[in-house]
């Protein structure tokens, strides 16, 4: 066994965590001497011990002279549990192998410094890249303090979201929309729009056994949220936040929601609409590290105007639904010219199904001319 | 070296015909004997030798004995050249092992047959997918006497093939343009309708040394086509065929456009637009083996429509459009439920420079039933 095979098995150990560790990342350890595994962790979930703790809890046997990996630089300050560095220190490991650095400010390198001051010998960057795959989500919120978003459709390979009819049911097949539900238990919240509520009185749940259903958040700058609708019925099982930029012809909307179990923020812009970017500031004071925007055209166009959106994921069923005035998955106002297009980076094409997935990540202002670079 | 690894080298070979061998299928033969390979050919171009003559040719020793290796069933026909299955009886090859079968009814198994009445051992179906795979085209043509259609669109990962302001320069990369040229290099006939035409002032021809020119044919129902530009300024050199409806009011027209070398073919359906179908199956008479659809959305719908599209090639650009009025790949009318989609099963992803192309045939009513079962 190598140093990259263990790396490997902790890297599969933090997955474990995926959907549960947030606002956390998820990482993974596995403490090795003489050549056997004598410890392994990951971290389960938010407030619970962090996955090198685990680890050390588990071992089969003194981790003294040990090596232990993990996936992400451990940590040195007290947060809902003691540092990590203290621990390692403690069992007397004389070798640390990290994966992923970790941008958190109260990190961020002290960790290593203070493992290095007490005699450990520390492999940085190793199978970073790897590692860092796991949690874009942390890397994103920990720095910006607002979510990470990911814009996900369905479409036909002509570039349709439903028919001229408006019909929807089904684009892609069963193995997609299984992966769905997963994306719904991985982020922590889901994002729609009031036309896609008033069309499709969705619960934007998950239907699956052992997996979490995301936190519900509604752009609804009119407040027209129906009171009979699915979303509002279950306001008191899942938690749901609805946007508003309307404030003086809702009060008693606003008053029966409340009852009913529904928060409201009021957070317009200067037409009166809601404005995004404000709006992803308050959810992630909120806690709220990462969305799953499941909009429509309209709001799919205001969020990537608004540069809400880290990653886009496209679900592509083969098939071809024609017709000049069926819905794409990005409508409003679009771009004039093919240069000013939002640009993407293809991060990962594969088949689920009979359908394809694209996924991409949406390079910023600063990011654009390395996105340029690598074409 | 095994029997695949010849047949490989057979495949190999028979791509160089690529372009040019039209409306004849790609074929290439290796000859073998005591484990070295003692002659090689393909066919080159229509009307020249086939594979296993200029195989045969190019013997460095006798075959008496030796086995062949050919991508597709033997002819038995005289054509444009004397059957191969009388040389390879000629030379004394003792064994004969065959790709695809030749669905050539003045073929179709009689070519195996006459050389099994003389003795030679015939190997059949031997990787019969991948040299199936060679050629589409010719398998299509054979049994329908109509071209085989490939649409070919380059849109956003929103589905734009164009801005809201209709422009669509550039909406993909170089690697993928340069890919289109290869594309009307391979196929005999290039479409496209007048809207893009007018739009654009095309050429549709190839611009690499060594690539051919496809025949240019444009569906122009009222015969709108202006006779200053530069598809009729150029068709001395390039062989253009307009298609049109209406015979009433176009006669002027016409006389200038056969003095400028343009071909017209009236062929009017129920509402005076082109009948494609029609329009196909004197194509088809014409020798045109293969047509790339280069349509936008309204002829893109009425193809589907009409069932003459055998083969989708969308290349997809990692970049957002947006935009309710942008245009899209396929338009027209549409279907109204996802139950009444065109049906397609991938058959190809891969990127290209950085974007996507997926390729999909396009399941008939017949197919319908093994897309659904293989989906």
């Amino acid at each position: 066994m190598t140093d990259q095979n263990y790396m490997l098995q902790a890297i599969q150990l933090a997955k474990q965590g995926e959907g549960w560790t947030n606002p956390n990342p998820m990482v993974g350890a596995v403490i090795v001497k003489n050549g056997r595994i004598i410890g392994k962790g990951y971290h389960k979930k938010c407030g619970e011990l962090h996955a090198e703790r685990n680890a050390i809890a588990s071992l089969t046997e003194s981790a003294e002279g040990a090596t232990i990996y993990v996936t992400l630089e451990p940590c040195c300050h007290y947060g809902k549990t003691p540092p990590c560095t203290e621990a390692i220190i403690e069992q007397k490991i004389k070798r640390v192998v990290i994966g992923s650095r970790d941008p958190n400010p109260k990190v961020s390198g002290k960790g290593i410094k203070m493992l290095r001051e007490a005699g450990i010998e520390v492999i940085e960057d190793f199978m970073r890249e790897e590692c860092d795959r796991l949690n874009p989500v942390f890397f994103h919120y920990i720095t910006t303090k607002t979510p990470y978003v990911v814009m996900k459709y369905a479409m036909t390979l002509d570039g349709k979201i439903a028919t001229k009819t408006g019909a929807s049911k089904w684009i892609t097949g069963e193995a997609a929309r299984a992966e769905v539900q997963h994306m719904r238990h991985r982020y922590m919240g889901i994002m729609a729009g009031i036309g896609t509520v008033l069309a499709d009185d969705p619960m934007l749940n998950v239907r699956v056994e052992g997996w979490k259903s995301p936190i519900r958040i509604l752009c609804d700058s009119g407040l027209r949220i129906p009171l009979d609708g699915q979303i509002v019925k279950s306001a008191g099982k899942y938690r749901t936040i609805v946007a508003y930029a309307d404030s003086e012809n809702t009060e008693a909307k606003r008053k029966r929601l409340h009852e009913m179990g529904v928060e409201t923020i009021c957070c317009p812009d200067e037409n009166n609409q809601v404005d995004l970017k404000k709006l992803m500031k308050y959810l992630g004071e909120e806690g709220i590290d990462s969305i799953l925007l499941e909009g429509g055209g309209t709001l799919n166009d205001s969020a990537l105007r608004a540069g809400i959106v880290q990653e886009v994921q496209a679900f592509i069923a083969p098939k071809l639904f024609g017709g000049m005035n069926s819905k794409t998955p990005v409508e409003g106002i679009g771009v004039r010219f093919p240069s000013e297009a939002v640009k993407l980076k293809c991060t990962d094409i594969c088949q689920i199904g009979e359908d394809i997935r694209i996924t991409c990540q949406v390079c910023g202002k600063e990011q654009e001319e390395s996105c340029l670079q690598e074409s």
